[in-house]
């Protein structure tokens, strides 16, 4: 019997990307999954993301160190404020300043190197479009037109034994149904950390992420698990 | 009078990146060198970077550090042996062990965010599809697709500030006519590291990328100045 197809899982800690990693494993994937220390404020959503691969059977879990605030340009890694209190609807109107220039491009590029050396031809990402509308590197058209780019980058594809698939299994959902396809998959989101600004007392509550994820509980009809301060 | 379009030039040291380099000032740009320690066997060529970054003028340099080893998959970063003595046309056969699974994926995608952050709509790499028209991520088709991908990808291409290029001015061109440009734009490949195997006696002379740079400074009736034990 052939072994399960190998899928590479970009994980950040949250709710999306939690629900994501439990998706590919219902699909039958081994998952690998990949988080990055990149210079966020807190390594709270890292122990997060080792704490949800862990607990989902994830087959190996690598963190991959690097610092974007070599760059500057956001709120997630620089010295911006991060906006606090704002309804769901501001937070579409304008790209926020907790976007993090070229992130995504930056994680599914090395997703994409460690999908070669699996041999996996399978990419998950939990992105939305729905909640984070203000983000480009969110949106299915970008997705698909990585897609395209990465099939011709690397020998694998090039050779024609990878035809590489970036899967996006959220980017349609609103957070409720998130959280209840996780729920269904047994994701236990009291591991997760979605906050931009947590500390060991709890999430803030008042950040976009917080908001959000508050929101979608409430419309999912669950109590969050986590603890805010 | 307005300053200088600022670019990002990808800058490993070699001869290709320092010629590209070369260019992109000689085009009229402020440029911001960008180069990785990725995991390389060894540090001579940012050393070189750092010469040629300084030489040409470059307005800024940075050195981006994260480690390829997490993945696997390469001589450049792994035990396996670089492969010595093959003819040119021996390399071009098949994509050699020295490739670097999703390399310029991973290069370009740093390049664009720090593009995004310098207000910079021009990105420069030295790909050559003559030389190594065994690596995928080197062909023009490639580069296209990650311009296309670019201009989804970020604040400003969303918002239409920054209508992105990625130039890679080289990409047809065989390495004598690249050392002849170089040499017109003033470069002094005194301080490129090209060696896959360097060591502080100099260069191997016998890897593939000694052998493709001997053979281009011979085609080009120029003698090497770099040392070589």
């Amino acid at each position: 019997m052939p072994g399960k197809p190998n899928a590479v899982v970009l994980l950040s800690g949250g709710v999306d990307s939690a629900t994501t990693l439990a998706i590919a494993k219902d699909l039958g994937f081994e998952v690998y999954a990949l988080t990055f220390r990149y210079g966020q404020r807190h390594e709270a959503e890292i122990a997060g993301a080792r704490r949800v691969a862990a607990a989902l059977g994830a087959a190996r879990h690598e963190t991959l160190t690097f610092d974007l605030r070599t760059f500057g340009g956001s709120a997630l890694t620089d010295d911006i404020a991060v906006p606090k209190g704002r309804a769901p609807e501001e937070m579409t109107k304008e790209i926020p300043v907790t976007y993090v220039p070229a992130r995504n491009t930056i994680f599914l590029a090395f997703a994409l190197a460690w999908a070669e050396t699996l041999a996996a031809r399978d990419i998950f990402i939990g992105a939305t479009a729905i909640d984070f509308a203000g983000y480009p590197d969110c949106r299915p058209e970008y997705i698909e037109a990585f897609q395209r780019m990465a099939n011709l980058a690397t020998k694998a594809s090039v050779e024609g034994r990878q035809r590489l698939t970036i899967h996006a299994p959220l980017i349609r959902l609103p957070k409720a149904e998130i959280i209840r396809k996780g729920l269904a998959l047994g994701v236990d989101y009291a591991l997760t950390v979605s906050c931009y600004d947590a500390s060991p007392a709890g999430a803030c509550g008042r950040c976009d992420a917080c908001i959000l994820r508050l929101k979608g509980f409430a419309e999912a009809g669950v109590t969050d698990p986590i603890a805010y301060r």
